[in-house]
């Protein structure tokens, strides 16, 4: 018979047990900023029905970017990303949270499209939202990037410094009434503006005379990236209100203490959703991994599950983007997440088995990672070989002695020092080590 | 335009933020005492390869009972259970884990069948497995279950005490052999023994008798359970093989300080993967959720991914049919979980919130679970309703006056106490109570 194939599926992240330690300890170091911050830990389904998921009906095209199957007549697929189920889940529980509602998820996520590099087809991410009833204050799109920040901080060991660069929809806006142009004009810069960073000065100068045809126009959106926004002060009011909106929020993030905030006025995050202010992370040592995170403002999170209107700010962390990336590219320090246990119990003969099960279990209760060595019947090297290949600090060595004296041979796997003690004492130099 | 549905699909867990914690909080707890026990934490893709998930190919029953797509010529679906990835993961990385190899996994699982009561379409289990090369000691076999009911007993707040129930594959084939009954015979008892439980004594009965056609094999058989399986000693060696092992396992059980263990020979978990003896957990206080984990030894793990003997021994706790169900049954008590944050900071006006924000930046890092309102232009009644809802033990005052004398107003909820303290001091006094 042919053996079947052991490598996941491409686009699949699978780790080793010491990079998946340290994926966890980063996790839940960032989840725990959050929940100090007041966040909800929600965890909801990553199977929606496609009508959640989409508003499209073109599914020859959704079915290549999702993952999608049908039972009996509901058509439904994995989630790709957290928005959707959450506006939901908000939408239908509104009597039963407390708005403004902090939530957070930290799940997996799904695209269905071909794998390519840097691109998971199952990834994690960890969203932030906080939503109110009708009105919430912009202060608290300045919160969101303040708690990010503190959840990139907390494993900055790992990942090294962050800024954050900030863009607003309302400036933009502001400047295409201004120059008066045409709604598909809107559109078109919009998009060149996204897009700008990626297409270098010359293509974006040749998008604008495409879609302007107007050297002034072109001009002034060319000026707005070399002589800065406070250029654009008493034009009009739309753009003097969208300006001092942009230096109160920049005030108010140095107030919170977010260290590295600049705006950004090529920040767009594309054409979705977005309404208000909207922003992205960068990791300084890796600017290779593009955005770390990113997010915005959504005027009406969840118009299509409810009358009631719910006005959101929220982000994702790009969970698996940084830590599973920097970990396939062996750019992350290990050697703290190697070694999970700290004591192996080797035991000589299945006789001493019952004395040793009482010392394992003196050892847990006590805190240490401890595992047993069952294979009683094994020798001596190939047991100490064991605790030596699992990197315990310890071994405590069971024998007919030890049982009969009701004592553990201690063995300091660093220094190979021996010595014959009693478990209450083996406990005190394990945790004194 | 029609409002989208908000209920999550049937068969699909939706927690509100208080079930989540207590959830979470039982999940974290759980999963330390497998940390402590020295199991490695994985978390594998949950799409595989459908050649993976399944050997059959009668593809129409198959697409019923999984969640399957297909994409470009790959066929591949949702995982059922953490086994089918989990000897793939260990098969593939024989060089890369230290043996015995300790694994557990909590994740999501998928069944594609209608949903049914108490049966989920997505649901969480935790498995425990031990993994050996060529050998594995049968005293693993009583890690497995030593340290599931530590599990389970770390919980025993919410969800009451345990036993395990222990069952013999062994045991049966030796008095099948000493029967000489055929292999159809063999198979069809077995199936009756398995779903014994459900079907009572003269269903039981007629089963054997459609099956053995003889007086004195069906009364065996039944008194197997009647006079229990020590009846059965000088038989047959393989009889008393079995029979000794039964007893030696019940001993350590008892050393390694397991309680509430039983010998129940009609624990049979069903024909497929287990070859030696078999287990379940209840709960005795709720024996309507049936079986809370259950598992057994496999003596080929891996044979379809690798020329390499790999003997397993694994569990799965049902934690989604545990923790979910009594959730959705009102059946734990979440007092303790209604309170996610501890103190709201309330700011009377956007002119107090710089200082405000310091204040808040001070309780997070002094630990305290902190969120601030910060729609600053609601009037106090609101931001205190919200402290209120939220079920703050403080709120922290912030208007003018504090913002002046660098201070803040602390307000106990319970008993509306108020008093002006330094921020200094209001972290000393919140963290004292």
């Amino acid at each position: 018979m042919d053996l079947k194939p052991t490598k996941p599926l491409s686009g699949f992240i699978e780790l080793l047990p010491a990079q998946q330690r340290l994926f966890d300890y980063c996790a839940a170091k960032m989840q725990n900023v959050l929940r100090i911050a007041g966040f909800s830990m929600l965890d909801l389904p990553a199977i929606e029905r496609a009508e959640v998921l989409t508003d499209k009906d073109n599914w020859d095209e959704i079915e290549t970017q999702m993952f999608l199957f049908q039972k009996g007549d509901t058509k439904m697929g994995l989630r790709y990303d957290g928005t959707v189920g959450l506006s939901r889940y908000v939408a239908g529980h509104l009597n039963d949270l407390v708005f403004p509602f902090r939530a957070s998820q930290f799940s997996k996520r799904y695209r269905g499209e071909r794998a390519q590099k840097g691109r998971y087809r199952e990834f994690y991410q960890m969203d932030l939202d906080i939503m109110g009833i009708n009105s919430l204050s912009t202060n608290y799109d300045a919160e969101i990037i303040n708690v990010i920040g503190c959840a990139l901080d907390s494993v900055a060991e790992f990942i090294g410094p962050n800024e954050v660069r900030i863009g607003s929809r309302p400036f933009w806006d502001a400047i295409f009434d201004w120059l008066e142009m045409t709604d598909a004009q809107k559109k078109d810069v919009f998009v060149l503006i996204d897009k700008r960073d990626k297409m270098g000065d010359d293509d974006f100068a040749e998008g604008l005379r495409d879609s302007l045809n107007n050297a002034h126009k072109e001009n002034v959106i060319k000026s707005v990236f070399t002589n800065g926004y406070r250029d654009f002060v008493n034009k009009t009011d739309k753009l003097d209100f969208a300006i001092a909106e942009l230096d109160n929020f920049m005030n108010l993030l140095t107030c919170m203490g977010v260290k590295n905030a600049v705006v950004d006025l090529s920040i767009a995050r594309g054409l979705a959703y977005y309404t208000g202010l909207v922003f992205e992370f960068k990791l300084l040592n890796h600017p290779e991994l593009g955005t770390a995170a990113g997010g915005g403002r959504y005027a009406d999170l969840a118009g299509k599950f409810s009358k009631t209107r719910i006005i959101g700010v929220g982000a994702a962390i790009g969970f698996s983007r940084i830590f599973a990336a920097l970990l396939e590219n062996n750019q992350l320090d290990l050697s703290g997440f190697e070694a999970l246990i700290d004591v192996a119990v080797l035991i000589m003969g299945d006789g001493n088995i019952g004395y040793a099960a009482g010392v394992v279990n003196a050892l847990r209760d006590a805190g240490i990672p401890t595992a047993s060595y069952l294979d009683t019947d094994k020798k001596f090297k190939n047991q100490i070989e064991y605790a030596d290949k699992i990197k315990a600090k310890f071994s405590i060595i069971v024998g007919d002695d030890e049982t009969k004296s009701k004592v553990v041979s201690l063995k300091d796997m660093q220094t190979g020092n021996q010595q014959t003690v009693s478990v209450v004492d083996a406990i005190k130099m394990i945790k004194a080590a």
